[in-house]
């Protein structure tokens, strides 16, 4: 799907708007041909305002059809490839189309006692969630009551739109959903920032499962030239950072015993608002290590 | 085999004498033998100086005997359960009696390897490695020329025999064999020591294997009651030693995330000097923490 | 005044009795006299705690005496030597007896103030204070009502006269009156604690004085061999521990900008409790350092 | 002195030109004659350049009188109000003319040695250090011999040069003679930047001596506004960044004891390059803190 820019869509047929934001929300275009009359939006913001408004002020029983739409995760529509393009963009970046046999059969139990207990799909806004993170939010919500779950789906479903949106439209603003994962390594042996560490961002879980995210190495500010995840909200979830670092050490002459007593360095913690932003230090030694939450 | 005094030894028969120390050793009691009429000995130190005397003043023959006696670490012996009483136990210690077949098939790849280019089975002191450790041993002194070996190899035995010596003969002194692996957990968020952290040592490798080594509770000290590893060689290796902190904050009332940003804390470190003394202490707060070797 | 051996104490006449003890309370042999028929008391806390007893059972007006004749801090009685040996030992503890001019008429002016409102002396037990904190203690315990500062002034009696007990009487048990200041320093640059570091204590304020406290250098374990402070109460007072650090660094061939980064190490904190542990710490390399309460 | 751009100068006539110049080098208007045909110069690195050249091409006798022409520092001149207005500028940065009677009466003398033994004055370039700095350059220098003195004054000059010619004139370029001092509170206690914290940057000794450079409160990012210094030199020697955080932890609700163990804390360190980038940061619980060479 292409990028159109907000003045295209302020002076656009009511076809081509529809065409344009008709799956903002799931299967649901008269969200868009609600909103069509109050044009031009003056930003982006305005016109998911407007949108989520005429949900919230839409028949219940569109209400409920907006959500009973919504395709099981890494369900039947997902396996036999059947989603529309951004539910399967959105439940690819969680990893929800490369399961294992025994996550599928999870996500299976989970759906229907999710569906059979609360009456709708379960919902959730995947880009802000890591594979464990979506199933943790599963075994919680199935035990939540179905009045809570329809507010909750609600919500969700407006995340979602506003992502949606947010890829959609270019405008002079953005929508706040981006949150920024970034690091920097300091040599507190030689007092200067550590140049050429190469560093892994691993997501973790559920059980053992380790998943590649992003690989970096650090310039001479001991940075990395760009952030580890921005731009998109830092999903939900345990991450192991890690560091190698002995190679560094050797490299500027440090004596360092065989093996190093620290070599590749993890540092664990979990991301709990995908909007955020996170900065993850490293101070390092040979001997010593020490990280923190930085701004 | 039980522990006898030294002072037994010293008023021990030829027999007695021999049957006590004869696989200090490996199926080698002529050292046992030859320094009988030496006694009595004034310390342990004296009597393993004494015996390693021997082997060095033996014959060359003999020594070559010696080394050629040795078993296969998890070779045939040990998989038809035909080693010494000794052996067995030592091989156990690094995990070598539960290998898998692909690490059975490495082992034995390079017994033949090392036994063709240099004429003996290769031997190294168990009790100072990790399985990883000893597969890096073995690639390295593979590439050695022999005479090296030669001589590499007997300093091995001097280290099995001393730590044999040390376990089966109670005297004063205590051959300075053992190493030790303690830590300490700070709250620097509440000022206090961090009491009922659970803490897990993990040996890391070869490849992704984990295997628990210990686990504890720290004390109101945050300290463990004993140290993780005392009164033995701390193997050469890697680990990670976790630590589980967010319920203690959480039961001080502090507030935390969901995920809290930390949970389960692992520090990664290796082991160089099995005599040595690792202390690896944690300073945690729920956004921050630091490690350093101490003291 | 020597010390004596509570088994002494418990077989003397009612003179030795007396004579020995007469002075725990100031100017007060009553009290002394009140618990001889109590004899023999079992521990030194149960000696104290009938001493106090006593004094809490006595006619009110002996207590209003009690207070009455304690000395000025600072006072006529103090600069014309005439105090009790136990107050003049006191009150040189924390340097009253090398007040400056002007802190002589600070003392005088609060003197004046304090009898004037409450109609007693100020009493503290000023082992458990430096001059700065005596200083806020005089100036908060002012504002005070009268009737706060009589059950304040005798819990001030019963401190001092538990720390002159605890001098004068040895026994198997000693009172809980006792913090500790300790220190360590660890080179995280090289991986071991830094031996030779020399480290000064200094007492802060009032204003901007400073006061030499106690002075050390680290041993091998990089402690100093006794601690900074132990067998009596730490002072409540701000204190900065300094550590002389480049020499070390210099010493092991680390290359040294000119000046160096990091030389004479302040660190500065405050002690709130006078029978608290204080372990204060160094993680320290050329370019950081950090510091805790530790344990 | 108006700040002119370097086009204007590329046009100017000789008087205006020199006008504009000639104090570059101390009562040395020749140097700027010398450079006057070379006009129109690229570049303010090119500008100073040709004058260093030109001052070095420059007949040996001319160089001698250059040198001895700088006044003392602190010296009659300076007493007398008799000196240019940037020598004036100069002494004033690094408080020479706020001088005790002992420092003036410490200066005379070793200008006077510096003097009989090197034949010409001490030259230092005086926004390039602390007092104390110049002090100890000033003991140091006078140990030299004469003809390191000749070339080291040299150097001084041309610093003091580019100095004087960056503050003077306005181009596309500026010499690289700034330094920068900045600073980053993070509150590892709760996570976050700490806003609000008062700080003072000290400039110490020499002796006892402390004067107060800058004054700071952090902003909602645990930084301040504008750097502790930048556009100029960092004076060598040695500071205290002092920042206030009991109040800070007071006011988010965290119990102190009271005094709080950390309160002021004082972060020593030392500035070896005048161009340097020193960012000195503060990590800080109620209980610990830490501090580095940043980036």
């Amino acid at each position: 799907m292409t990028t159109l820019s907000l003045d295209t869509l302020n002076s656009a047929t009511p076809e081509e708007f529809v065409a344009a934001l008709g799956d903002i929300f799931e299967h649901s275009p008269w969200a868009a041909e609600a909103v069509y009359p109050a044009r031009p939006f003056g930003s982006l913001a305005a016109l998911l305002e407007a949108m989520v408004a005429a949900v919230r002020a839409a028949d219940p029983d569109h209400r409920r059809k907006l959500l009973a739409v919504h395709p099981d995760l890494a369900g039947k529509a997902a396996r036999a490839k059947t989603l529309t393009a951004a539910s399967t963009a959105e439940q690819a970046s969680a990893g929800l189309d490369r399961l294992t046999e025994g996550e599928y059969a999870d996500f299976h139990r989970l759906n229907d006692a999710y569906r059979q207990k609360h009456g709708i799909p379960f919902i959730v806004c995947v880009r802000r969630h890591t594979k464990a993170s979506i199933l943790r939010q599963f075994e919680r919500r199935l035990a939540n009551d179905p009045a809570t779950e329809q507010k909750t789906a609600l919500d969700e479903v407006f995340r979602i739109a506003a992502l949606r949106l947010d890829q959609r439209v270019a405008a002079a603003d953005r929508l706040p959903l981006s949150g920024r994962l970034s690091t920097h390594v300091l040599d507190t042996h030689g007092g200067t920032p550590a140049q050429g560490i190469p560093l892994t961002l691993v997501e973790l879980g559920p059980g053992e499962a380790r998943r590649v995210v992003a690989t970096a190495v650090t310039n001479r500010d001991g940075r990395t030239d760009q952030p580890l995840i921005a731009g998109r909200p830092v999903p939900i979830g345990t991450y192991e950072l890690v560091f190698e670092v002995a190679a560094h050490f050797s490299a500027r002459g440090v004596p360092l015993p065989d093996p190093p007593f620290l070599d590749a360095v993890p540092i664990r913690f979990s991301v709990a608002e995908a909007e955020g932003h996170y900065h993850v230090p490293l101070l390092v030694t040979p001997w010593s290590f020490s990280t923190y939450r930085g701004s």
